[in-house]
């Protein structure tokens, strides 16, 4: 197991039970040994279930299954089954017929259509997938299926993430409690779109899967397609969304509820940064005065993906000309002369210069810190956008450089 | 001075004088110590001087100048006036008063109309430039102009390179030989477009201003945008390539001058590749079967600007599915089954997966080369590109988390 990342949070936090939802673990050796490495959740009957996913052109065989089955009926129990160590992708004929294999068994095994049944991988690329170790283990994860057993679950789905990730809401819907629970991994291959690996996010209110897709597909561009740690997009991302019902309080214009849900997505993202491979530094991007929108972001991920930028941070090296530099071949638009830079709040740069008073051991002294500001001010218009990343140091060298022994 | 990179050639040729064309350098104290750091070449009356130069917004005083000046009258002599150290890049106003009173004084101490004077600056962003330290030496420079300096010339515009760039060819002109000498600087901060920083070409080859900037722009193209280092683009990239027609012989319609202009083009190009910050692994990705020959390049440079695949690479893991996963995201049309990999000669993916009779250990042996090629046939269509790269190492981290100080 590697390093606990530096950024990651104190301790995982204490999720509570979502109405509707059981989860159970187990260890089925598909490459690691000693670990959990296979989870499932089962959702009761009526569950809505939203996701989004990767659009790489050459994802795998469990995301394509996955998309076919999002927004179908909403009939019968479902089910999200999991394994880490190998993301079946580029596999074939034989990555597609695993995810056949696998959803038939779990089907019989579990009661349940296997048109309903979702799954993922995670791991390696290109290595067939063991499915026999999975479909073994479907009745033992049946019979501990528990309503408990999120945090366990969380620590089943991570491949090189060095901690869990967590994170809750409960919202008051018409006089209910509702609950939001969700659990993510992922610290290498991220990029947009999507931004992470996998995300599962539970949640007891009632919502009809329109309603939900549509949250979810919007705040996906808000939270994970805006975090980077290395401009790679995996053939896996997968973020799936259940909301069983179970408590009765129905979410679909309910403005509370839609915030919460942002904010569980938001915390997922900004954990899966902390876990960046090698990450020592935090760093929020904060883009304004773009032409618009779009050209916020493009800026935002511009800076975001820079390896110069990013080994500059690493050195904690207040080498702002490197913002500049990303700036400019983003391809939004953007005027040198326009152009404000800062450090937190420190202004290191505006019209076309560095700033007048701009002192190099202030900035220094500043880049010191664990958690970063970066602002940048086009100057244009009034598009804005928020990105955030990690820094690029020797640690993600020594993790890529030998990943697959 | 940083040690030289491991896929530096044996030694510097011994570039030929270009009839028409004169160097000096100079000691100006601009940022380095004990060492040269401006360069001048003079080009005789007539000369045709063509040029392409970074496409980034934030793009640096001397470019600005060097564009406009681009295509203008071949009237009088001509000039290359650069320094190195410090890249007088979002200088605001100060910057383009700094270009203009080293235009200005160089006209008067060298006789040549400012308007015929480029100049490149390259080093940190963001300093103010010392210029007068630069007109301080003008007189010097002026005096010690001879036809042999081009190799004392490289080494004058040097920064973070760790060794001098030079290529030359001889080429028959309908019975006359014409020469081209070139040199180039770049080892970071280097992408498309324009993939290195500084590159300067002479020919004594007789060619209007029109066909030399029509054959550079599109020999660029094929050269230096196909090679990238790092994804991030210079604010001060120039190609300045000038023609004195002293041999006499007119290369307008000549394809062997135009074979041996894009020659030398290439050869400087993967000079800059292997010149890499940090690099111990030269790449070339050749992509083929792509729907048209844009996508092939954007395959290819998804590829070679994927951090995974290039600490793969640096870790000699033959980690075929991050090229997988480069080809997926790059947002070309790709199919995933009907996408092949090799490593050298050697088929490692076909059909959707590995290849049948794939070997580890064949594979493995393969990737401790120091050269490596990378093939991927997407199989859909005709189109098809080269790009060159270098590996992601712990080097590309030491001296970017440093560079400034």
């Amino acid at each position: 197991m590697l390093k606990v990342s530096p950024l990651a949070p104190a301790s995982f936090p204490d999720l509570p039970k979502v109405a509707g939802v059981r989860f159970a673990t187990a260890a089925a050796g598909i490459k690691y040994k000693g670990r959990t490495d296979v989870m499932l959740a089962e959702l009761i009957e009526g569950s809505a279930i939203a996701g989004v996913y990767t659009k790489s052109a050459t994802r795998s065989a469990a995301v394509l299954d996955c998309q076919a089955k999002t927004g179908g009926a909403a009939a019968g129990k479902a089910a999200i089954l999991v394994n880490s160590g190998n993301s079946n992708a580029f596999t074939g004929r034989n990555g597609i017929a695993s995810v056949e294999a696998i959803t038939k068994a779990a089907g019989v095994a579990l009661g349940i259509d296997p048109a309903r049944i979702f799954t993922s991988s995670t791991g390696v690329i290109g290595e067939p997938l063991p499915h026999d170790r999975i479909i073994d283990k479907l009745n033992e994860l049946g019979a501990n299926l528990n309503a408990d057993g999120i945090g366990d679950a969380a620590k089943a789905i991570l491949t090189t993430d060095t901690f869990p990730k967590g994170s809750f809401a409960v919202v008051d819907v018409d006089g209910t409690a509702v609950t939001i629970s969700g659990i993510a991994k992922g610290s290498g291959m991220i990029a947009p779109d999507i931004a992470t690996m996998l995300v599962y996010i539970f949640t007891d209110a009632k919502i009809a899967h329109a309603s939900l897709q549509a949250m979810v597909s919007a705040f996906a561009d808000r939270t994970f397609n805006c975090i980077t740690v290395d401009s790679d997009t995996s053939t896996s991302d997968t973020v799936i969304v259940g909301a069983t019902g179970a408590s009765g309080a129905d979410a679909t214009h309910n403005a509370a509820f839609a915030a919460a849900l942002e904010q569980v997505m938001l915390d997922l993202a900004l954990l899966v940064v902390r876990d960046g491979e090698g990450a020592t530094k935090f760093v929020e991007i904060q883009v304004s005065g773009a032409a618009n929108d779009a050209d916020a972001k493009t800026v935002g991920l511009a800076i975001a993906n820079s390896p110069l930028v990013k080994t500059a941070i690493a050195g904690e090296d207040a080498n702002w000309g490197r913002i500049v530099m990303a700036v400019g071949k983003s391809g939004a638009m953007a005027d040198r002369d326009r152009l404000s830079i800062r450090f937190g709040d420190i202004v290191v740069a505006e019209n076309g210069w560095r700033a007048p008073n701009y002192s190099e051991d202030a900035t220094s002294a500043y880049m010191k810190q664990q958690e970063l500001v970066i602002g940048v001010d086009l100057g244009i218009g009034a598009g804005k956008a928020k990105v955030w990343t990690c820094d690029l140091t020797h640690g993600y060298i020594d993790i890529n450089a030998d990943y697959r022994s």
